[in-house]
């Protein structure tokens, strides 16, 4: 449309062999606004949907592929398993075994814990052996441990006690509990399947840092009732309610003997820890410190008989492989809608925990996953494990670690742990009978620990104060309030924050670089020089109906502010505005309206607006709206320093 | 930080007279990428918040005043009346005095069929006279001439229907109708109070269109009651039922005498509008045509008594200036909810109607609007108003536009408009006894349809096809569905449209245009060509949690198919990867993460990451998290040109 002026005048010129720049003998180099090649409807839609839902591009592997090897790598693709299972080696194997035995150790003491947490008998958390085998089968990733995870446990365990009493009505606690692990696998499926994995994203990090924190204390908290062996419990979360609980029962209510149990064992098991970090060598003394601490802790128990004087303990775990649950689940009556609603936040809040380790260890390897089929994959586990006892699972992040620092190599240390935990079903069960719980309120306090991730929050501090008062405002919303308000508010302000950026977005004057043609941003760059007679502001944001208000008044309140220093200081007045859109990346038909009026306002004035390298995107709306004709295509440059030169020789021929 | 190579080999060079670009013999001009200066917290914070709430600097004219004229600036701030009022004139009461004139004799008909759309007596439309008055008194706008409009009055009417039945509770009806009318009263003066008015910037252009169309359309199907004159009509708006009911009661139900009167008077309103349009200077023929046909259609059923024949009339209207309302409204009890609810959506629509009314007229004029002000004048006349016995009222596009082009000068038409109301209350009322319903229905079907702007569909279509999208939701879902679920639908689109453009942000290729060192899009300027051995990737957006995992994987998948189109067609390796920054106007935590894997991605397979042009923000927080130090401050550059000189010379020296 306009032609880039590049004769000697050149603005980011040319400086090439083939045009010396200040020889004005050579034949300017003719550069227009660029318009994309038209598009048709049906090409822009695929590629909006393209972009949106497979800009992984799936099937791209699938082309030029036979039928049959096709039909394999479909297979491949859904089971993983197809994969990596035909080369797999005996010494791939050990990895894993040694990381399976290391991780099922862990894990079960860490089982029973969590289904405590959840409100359910330990058997239901120990039940979780399926989940791992469907995950071995369908799951891309190669580090995932599955199970119960702490967080999820307390926040489906608060909803579903919101719901219905676990102790007065058990049995529909139960089979609520099933309906929710159901929904949670489907709404995990669906996601992955319809591709709307990136809706999690929407959770921020900041808030999830906020979250996790939050939730951990919250957790710790819930443990004293088993370290300090109190009875009479608050079943409110908050942080207001169980101290008082714990403060109003500190005369009758503590048991020495557990107080003992548990704050030594929480030493030891703490004291591992420090020891793994210290030396990532010696990573399996943390990750066995929990089986041995309640092996123990149980002989202990049962040598000296100190249940009798008040130790609580496990007393009972149902022994044998779980029954098939599918008559538990609600499919009818007013259940269905409660139990939809827990296991959709319960599948979504597992979802970003599970991802955001697969993609941590996915990174660590330099191998790519597929968020949304790992979805799939977990929904699937979750949709099977409610059928078959289990509640929900997902990725744990200290389980995974301790995985893969064990050196797991594929899947196989999932099924490993299964295998174990299935044993301990079936087998040593009642040895478990006198284990007292605050051995596993101890466990559970040194796993919770390190998801109060301090430093993330001063990073976050530094880098940015918005996500600063997103993870606080997660964090206090789950330590003062619940788990599901500090979840709300951290959703809230997420959402609150790409609304803020969306409706106030920067603008810039520019100033030219002396010597050069380059224009920056003044208050970044304080060597910038301003042109005299010509205001220059840059758009940094699509301009769309939510700000397109805004950006209009701003760039006006910009042209005011200039024109009154021009007038103090005595520069000649201003009858240019140059408009750099470089970062307008798209714009609506708000947007429009805005620059037309805009452009209305600046005729008023006696000034004449300009454009300056509109994208593909925008330029062609422009021209869809007739927008160019009436700013005149002749003010519609390539480049800043285009237009400015552009505004400059003007001024001069009509002073 | 890193400098800018811009000596003979510069990149976006210094074609200056100090500085001749191809002379090496000059020293290098040094350009660092800027850092901004540092600001503190408090100034942050300070500035954030005043780019939210004040972008408008609405305290700019009060610097350097003394302590009295601040007050009287107060006040006038307040109260624009003590501006205009002081140099008010005869010369100005003329203009007035017509357009109020001219915009009551529309307003009567208007009014009275109006407060049928809302299920309220006459009275209750025509009462409006107080809020005109108000207004006055604190608006700022020249040329809004305040009223019940059509689709709040349909929305208002709909919203309370769902509520409380019209015909059984009538007394409850019209209490909770006062109460909606405070809420929104309240709503409207706390979102300019507390400057959120932004807010109702969340409800676009395009879903604004297409709402009013749909309302449109379904205010003009609702009067077929009247025009058709069937006495058992659905109480329900969607386009189905409706159609069902006169369909229903074609053979016992029409009533031809009405017919008659109701479409000859449409014919006329319709032939005075189409003359209107075509000769400018006509304005007046259009805004009295109402009224003539009110006083004619009404003298001609006196004289026929074509009441006796099925003829519905108005009957009776309460004559006298109504009385307070304040004991009316809830202020306990469960319908002070209801009505809140009612009245922040009644509120909402009803800003968003005055408030774009409000900017297009002082776009013409050349004016500015606080749209936070207009908002407490807005609201303060609602409260008021819901005392008065009048429901909610707003700024009336059809009254409007005939206000500004009889003359209007100051809103001392909007008084004018009042005292003649006024008067038709205590005076005239009884004569309106015979009107038949018939003529109000034509009245709003002409008032209405010009509501429905197909024009605007078409360009909004041309432009944007999601906003279409939004424009066609609310449109169908209003004259399909309901008032309620059409606004829904065109909150919940914009709301889309805006998640989607964050989630999923473009990123270009960049290629350079021969002979310059400008650096654009390949596929917006075919003819620039990509540099060997070099990618050079540009991120349309900020940075953040909802898009960093995709803008990394995207970037990636540019690196994947350059590195496959380099395989093939035998180019050199890549192995330098430019990151260009320029529209990355912020970055959030998860951003940084992003770019950090990124990095380690990168480093695995033996390529550099560059970044190029970084803004103030962006480099600031890219220092806070120490990301500088791990890409290393030399691989930070000014401008891609000088980024692309540095891959070059670099892999010159190491082939």
């Amino acid at each position: 449309m306009v032609h880039h002026i590049s004769d000697e005048a050149a603005d980011e010129p040319s400086i090439t062999t083939q045009t010396p720049p200040n020889d004005p003998s050579q034949a300017p180099l003719v550069y227009k606004v660029g318009y994309p090649p038209p598009k048709n409807l049906a090409t822009e839609f695929t590629e909006t949907l393209r972009e949106t839902f497979f800009h992984d591009n799936p099937l791209r592997q699938y082309k030029g592929q036979s039928g049959p090897r096709r039909f394999m790598m479909g297979l491949e693709f859904l089971f993983p398993i197809f994969g990596w299972g035909r080369d797999y080696s005996l010494n791939k194997f050990k990895g894993d075994l040694i990381a399976g035995l290391t991780i099922a150790s862990l894990c079960i003491p860490q089982d029973i814990g969590y289904s405590k947490l959840a409100n359910l008998d330990p058997q239901y958390g120990l039940s979780s052996f399926i989940p791992p085998l469907i995950y071995a089968a369908m799951g891309s990733s190669r580090d995932i441990a599955i199970g119960p995870v702490a967080v999820v446990s307390l926040l489906i365990g608060s909803l579903l006690q919101a719901e219905v009493d676990h102790v007065k009505n058990k049995e529909e606690y139960m089979r609520l509990a099933f309906t929710a692990t159901f929904f949670a696998g489907i709404t995990q499926a669906a996601l992955g399947f319809l591709r709307l994995g990136f809706l999690i994203e929407f959770l921020s990090h900041a808030a999830i840092v906020g979250f996790m924190g939050g939730a951990a204390i919250t957790i710790a908290l819930q443990q004293l009732k088993y370290v300090l062996g109190i009875a009479n419990f608050t079943r409110k979360t908050d942080i207001v309610s169980v101290m008082e609980s714990v403060w109003r029962s500190v005369h009758h209510g503590w048991n020495w003997q557990t107080i003992v149990i548990g704050v030594s064992f929480l030493v030891f098991l703490l004291f591992a820890k420090y020891i793994g970090k210290k030396k990532r060598k010696l990573f399996w003394v943390p990750a066995i410190a929990p089986i041995i601490s309640v092996i123990l802790a149980t002989f202990f128990v049962y040598i000296t008989r100190a249940d009798k004087q008040g130790v609580q303990i496990v007393k009972h775990i149902e022994q044998g492989i779980n029954p098939s649950s599918v008559h538990k689940i609600y499919f009818t009556g007013p259940f269905v809608a409660k139990g939809f609603k827990i296991g959709v936040v319960c599948g979504i809040v597992g979802l970003t925990e599970a991802v955001a380790i697969g993609r941590t260890f996915a990174a660590m390897k330099d191998y790519q996953l597929d968020g949304n089929k790992e979805m799939v994959a977990l929904g699937t586990m979750n949709i099977v494990g409610s059928m078959t006892s289990c509640y929900v699972t997902t990725g744990s992040f200290s389980r995974s670690a301790v995985n893969f620092m064990a050196g797991c190599k594929t899947p196989v240390s999932n099924v490993v742990m299964s295998v174990v935990v299935l044993l301990t079903l079936l087998v040593i069960t009642p040895l478990f009978k006198y284990t007292p719980n605050a051995i596993l309120g101890s466990i559970i306090i040194s796993a919770v620990i390190g998801l109060v991730d301090y430093e993330a929050a001063i990073l976050i501090w530094k880098v940015d104060k918005l996500d600063f008062i997103a993870c606080m405002g997660a964090f206090f919303g789950v330590v003062f309030v619940s788990v599901e308000i500090g979840l709300l508010i951290a959703v809230a302000i997420s959402f609150a924050k790409i609304l803020l950026q969306v409706t106030r977005p920067r603008t810039a004057l520019l100033g030219n670089l002396p010597g050069t043609t380059i224009y920056r941003n003044i208050s970044q760059y304080p060597e910038a020089k301003l042109t005299p007679g010509v205001v220059i502001v840059r758009v940094d944001s699509a301009i769309y109906f939510s700000n397109s208000n805004y950006v209009r008044e701003r760039i006006l309140r910009w042209l005011t502010d200039e024109e009154d220093r021009a007038k103090a200081v005595g520069l000649p007045k201003i009858s240019f505005l140059i408009v750099e859109m470089s970062p307008v990346i798209d714009i609506d038909t708000s947007g429009i309206h805005a620059l037309e009026d805009l452009y209305k306002n600046l005729q008023k004035r006696d000034m004449q607006l300009i454009l300056s390298n509109p994208g593909s995107v925008v330029i062609e709306k422009l021209q869809a709206s007739k927008l160019t004709e009436h700013i005149g295509s002749s003010n519609i440059f390539l480049a800043v320093s285009d237009a400015v030169r552009f505004c400059t020789t003007k001024s001069m021929q009509e002073p």
